[in-house]
């Protein structure tokens, strides 16, 4: 297991975290999904981790990196399928995933990606100024 | 790990393999699959094994076992992203999967079984479609 696979629905790419991450093969998927991100000219990211019984602070970590190296590029990134056990955990550890964004499943998730994309851009595709807003300013909104 | 996660896409479900399987685990993922089938009402399964580099015969065995459960519960099932190296493998070893389609990748099969599905029962899936319509059937005509 070298490499952790990314498919590409649409506009959006879709990975499904189901290994232990450890820092060689978090490095590869960072590395894998930037460069398919602008390959695929793709606007969203959905990463699956209904896998995982524990997100620690490596993987939290991981997963913020992922959403604002995404949003550089003008992809924003939702972390679906997270179980209540986690959830409770990342709180209890103080982890709160600050700028990733979550949805119950991939279908919520993609459906949050095509409501945040509808109301940036009602028409016209934007290049780097209001796309590069729109990955951050709705973070700090926390738009559900 | 000891489950693989199954993720529903509108009216398809979604496999992702991507560690090596043992028995165990492919049991469990008969049956969380068919379970799956039965309690989302998937009319199709896709199942990506573009992280595998090899396919022997277990896993052969286990994908043509699945696609005949899946068609006996009304749901089609499709392999996608199947390496190159792991094709020639496959056919060196005599095993031609029978009973299993392919696809290149999840985008290319999940236009196979909706082709499948408008062909089986024209017209009537009109409810599924347009559950499905907005989710789906814009990221297949190319919205981007």
């Amino acid at each position: 297991m070298d490499k952790i696979p990314i498919l590409k629905l649409g506009e959006f790419l879709l990975v499904t975290v189901q290994v232990d991450m450890h820092d060689r093969l978090a490095m590869t998927l960072q590395d894998d999904l930037t460069e398919r991100i602008v390959a695929s000219h793709a606007r969203g990211v959905l990463i699956d981790i209904s896998a995982l019984d524990i997100v620690d602070s490596f993987i939290g970590r991981m997963l913020a990196n992922i959403a604002a190296m995404s949003a550089i590029l003008d992809a924003q990134t939702v972390v679906v399928g997270m179980r209540p056990a986690v959830a409770i955990t990342l709180v209890e550890l103080g982890l709160s995933l600050p700028g990733v964004r979550t949805a119950l499943n991939v279908e919520k998730g993609m459906e949050l990606l095509r409501a945040r994309m509808r109301e940036v851009e009602p028409g016209q595709t934007a290049e780097g100024q209001a796309a590069y807003g729109e990955g951050r300013v709705q973070q700090a909104d926390g738009v559900e």
